[in-house]
């Protein structure tokens, strides 16, 4: 660096982009750390491929309306063409046709930035996080399920409590489709127009089927599935009936009933995962089952989403391979757990547990050797650097939200005792220097 | 995506790039949570930054030589010119110059890939990650001792015996210069010459130092600086009789004596922290204390390095501000634990501790039941998905390394039992079902 030549520039980000200062970063690795300690739980490992992939890997691949928003990069003297990924799923399939001798299942997380260049609003940046953990090789409805209850896990242990995952299946949406006498080629404006049914309502679904000119007869035989009511198992033996000439929608059928049953063996409420057969997920890519996870307080729409996708992979290699997988939205429940105050006490405002304040430069040393012996009993401790009144060390604190401080001065010097003081509670102990590690522990077990 | 118009291209990644596969990340971020850890108990507190900044925040920064090895960056329509973050200093820069409110010290890590088109070659990427920890706001020494005292226990705790961090002063370099009559600016290639010593040995410093225009009598004063000989104390002491006429070196040593002495304090042995009046680090904006950790064997450079920078966040305020800190090598301290067999044994294998069987679909449910189980006790489990026989499935967690496989077939489901197989130490028990996380973390602790 070079500060002579430099000229001074105003600080400021680019459009769409924003750092993440200290205490928000605190609770954004909490969540981080949660759901990585859930995929490990789960048996899957971490994967890093690199932000940059050569251009030509990821067109194609996501259609020209997202393609319009990849970043492309280059350097000076530079002949390929490179681009920063929009989303992990494509490097995966590149990693996977790229070395065939990976062991299979594989299971791998990724937790990762993407970018692209929408346009910016509210909650929604040019970088952003995905949280990917997705198994390659089963064909089993297994490792579906196991993606569910993971979803199910993680969500749990994020403290959330009002969560639906929403569970249908691509073969199911096919079959209904050609129930209802709708042609291949409309499929995909059927799939759209299904899709509202949470935002417009029936009346509203209808409407659409109507200007996307599906015919009357398809549209009451549509109406009335997506009608069905009941709990899942009501659900299926309901579509079974109803769908019972279309095999793609059996073989569908016959997966959720699958995925169901396993549900039902581990345990998890029927309130937390619903068969769903007007839920769609966009991406053209799914194969089987697709799940999504919808929270209605705040409404905020998907918090997770994901399927089996078994014909991506075929990408780059000519041969499939099954695949399924999820993404957990981290950016957007980031952003409802700070809105609802979520987080457990304490994540948040600092990292540091004591601050070890200094009394006058011939105690620093002392000061600097409390605040070791702290860290040795696996505290975090932060040591006050300038030579200033206690006061203001203590109003320091306070601003950063440390919840304890450790004072050396003369007295307790000379005695080899330290004074704590539990800046919320109000109190004060002096002990011997080697007790100050247990005494912090159990006031941070009453707070 | 859209797999039908994808075309097939070869899977492959852009010059210099990599991915991390499983095992080697698991390595990584073994390193990553053990280096963050020391961090917070410090009190060093995490921030993110974007990969993409404005390419006038880093140009004119690091010199044209660096410059042009910047990634740009944009998207169609965009009218912003971007560019890939060369390193973390000049993002923590302009974080401190935007955001004044923060308060002070600012004690901040980040732990995040830079991109730089250098020529790739063995150990050498074009993303790679950098690892600082810097602490923004305080002049004192404390805070430079902080930093060793960090750097030390990072590189303990990963299992390194055998490193010396070599501490200097720009002050006192200046001091030398002056004092061996070099005039301003010759001092950039004086600096060069005497950062050689490592490498070419006193008469190669002398020959370097002749070829620089370096007068006779000032490469005879330089040598004698450079040959003094003694524990840290004794060469400081020496330094201070012979540069008693100038008060930069004096200021200088004043820093390196306080921050020793802090060291000794610690109780820091002195073999692992050597006061190296020879050592120069590259960067030009260091202004104080400056440290670079060596390891000896293997012979890879240094894997630490840093100092104080009290100029550079006035790059964008005008206004200087005190700073210091260090990076942490860790590509380098990744790839030296591998070479050495530094990882804990189960390091780097798999993350999964435990393959559930499956015996057959009737018994599935209870084997995804079991594995739910174990991971409520904190196991990591991974559930086996496709219907084989058992010889297969164990094969597979043999291939994976998972070290014990859990076993469900008629017999243990009708007793409510489960067997466990070690599979290293080739034994085996059948236990009742909730006492199978407790059996195996016995094997664990055995392990």
């Amino acid at each position: 660096m070079q500060d002579t030549k430099a000229k001074r520039v105003e600080p400021r980000l680019p459009r769409g982009m924003r750092d993440i200062l200290p205490q928000k970063m605190i609770q954004r690795e909490y969540v981080i750390a949660t759901i990585r300690r859930a995929f490990e739980e789960f048996g899957f490992e971490p994967l890093q491929t690199p932000a940059l992939e050569l251009r030509e890997t990821l067109m194609g691949k996501y259609g020209p309306d997202a393609e319009k928003l990849i970043y492309e990069a280059g350097h000076v003297g530079g002949k390929e063409q490179l681009a920063l990924r929009y989303d992990l799923s494509v490097p995966l399939a590149r990693v996977v046709a790229q070395y065939p001798d990976l062991v299979k299942p594989l299971k791998r997380y990724q937790i990762a930035p993407v970018w692209r260049a929408e346009r910016p609003q509210k909650g929604r940046y040019r970088e952003f996080y995905q949280c990917d953990a997705d198994c390659v090789g089963p064909a089993s409805m297994l490792a579906d399920a196991e993606i569910l209850s993971l979803t199910y896990e993680v969500l749990s242990r994020l403290g959330f409590r009002q969560f639906t995952i929403l569970l249908n299946d691509r073969k199911l949406l096919n079959g209904i489709g050609r129930y209802a006498g709708v042609d291949d080629e409309q499929r995909a404006g059927l799939y759209r127009s299904i899709d509202k049914l949470d935002k417009v309502g029936l009346p509203g679904v209808e409407e659409e089927l109507r200007k996307n000119a599906i015919p009357d007869g398809a549209i009451q035989r549509m109406l009335e599935l997506l009608q069905v009511q009941g709990d899942n198992r009501a659900i299926l033996a309901r579509l079974r009936v109803v769908l019972a000439g279309s095999p793609d929608a059996l073989e569908g059928l016959s997966e959720l009933e699958e995925i169901v049953g396993y549900l039902e063996a581990l345990g998890i409420p029927e309130r937390f995962a619903r068969v769903s057969p007007a839920m769609v997920r966009g991406l053209e890519y799914y194969t089987g089952p697709v799940f999504e996870t919808v929270v209605e307080e705040p409404k905020i729409g998907s918090i997770t989403g994901g399927g089996r996708y078994d014909k991506m992979i075929g990408m780059f290699t000519g041969r499939s391979l099954p695949a399924t997988g999820t993404t957990i939205g981290i950016e957007r429940i980031i952003d409802v757990m700070e809105e609802l105050g979520m987080f457990p006490p304490g994540v948040g405002k600092t990292v540091t547990q004591v601050l070890v304040t200094r009394f006058n430069p011939d105690l620093v040393v002392d000061s600097l050797k409390a605040a070791a012996a702290l860290r040795a009993a696996g505290l975090n401790a932060e040591l006050y650097f300038e030579d200033e009144s206690l006061a203001r060390q203590v109003r320091y604190a306070d601003r950063r939200g440390i919840p304890y401080v450790a004072i050396l001065g003369p007295d307790e010097v000379a005695a080899g005792r330290i004074t704590l003081r539990d800046l919320a509670g109000g109190r004060q102990v002096t002990v011997a220097r080697d007790a100050a590690p247990a005494q912090l522990e159990t006031w941070r077990h009453e707070a």
